[in-house]
């Protein structure tokens, strides 16, 4: 691609920033929400692999960069109103959530508690080394 | 439910609002993102209904009051920090976008530009009739 025209269709929030879902292009399952500014999608589009705005640590985040649990795009939408984009991805490990399971969203209310849903696939200390 | 402990598990933003994305129960397609307080979670819950804070109008917005294209949740999950809300939902009509579209995510990005993939399967004018 030519130009960044496409990155202006995007209503970035006042702190240059938009949120972006991750959902697995294979089960449909969405995995996590996380944010990024023009550079962290323009590397995604340019790599073809999620980069995120950690708002933690204020900087890029190559998903997967510690983890090993990289997200292959397969696809990219942007909704109605241009403020939400939506990534079709290829989990690598199958595990997007720091906390070692498949998806950030392992927690489902039922009758008035949040019920954790799903199994710890991986322990986090064998996923971040250091 | 006896109280709103549950409520408080959630990490509202500043602005009291959580972002909350609706995907199709069925088709596992993400419909939209919009935005809740306390109180709509609070209705959504009771009703059974989708029910969101329009950040443009301020108001409660039960989504469907207008178009009768309602949704009825079958699942609310929170992510791993407690920021977004995920609902699996049966979607009225099968339109959750205002454009008549079934999904607000109709844009898709191909070598540079954004591209309309998806059909309006009814007229927005037919659809607000006031």
């Amino acid at each position: 691609m030519n130009n960044d025209t496409w990155l202006n269709r995007i209503d970035w929030a006042a702190d240059g920033l938009v949120p972006a879902i991750a959902q697995d292009a294979a089960s449909g399952r969405v995995l996590m929400v996380a944010w990024m500014n023009r550079e962290a999608l323009k590397r995604t589009v340019q790599s073809g692999e999620a980069v995120y705005w950690s708002r933690s640590r204020k900087k890029l985040w190559h998903k997967g960069e510690e983890s090993g649990h990289t997200q292959k795009v397969k696809e990219i939408r942007l909704d109605c109103d241009g403020d939400v984009v939506l990534l079709q991805v290829e989990q690598g490990g199958g595990i997007a959530c720091h906390t070692g399971r498949a998806s950030c969203f392992f927690s489902k209310l039922e009758n008035g508690s949040w019920v954790e849903t799903d199994a710890v696939l991986k322990n986090p200390d064998e996923i971040y080394k250091k």
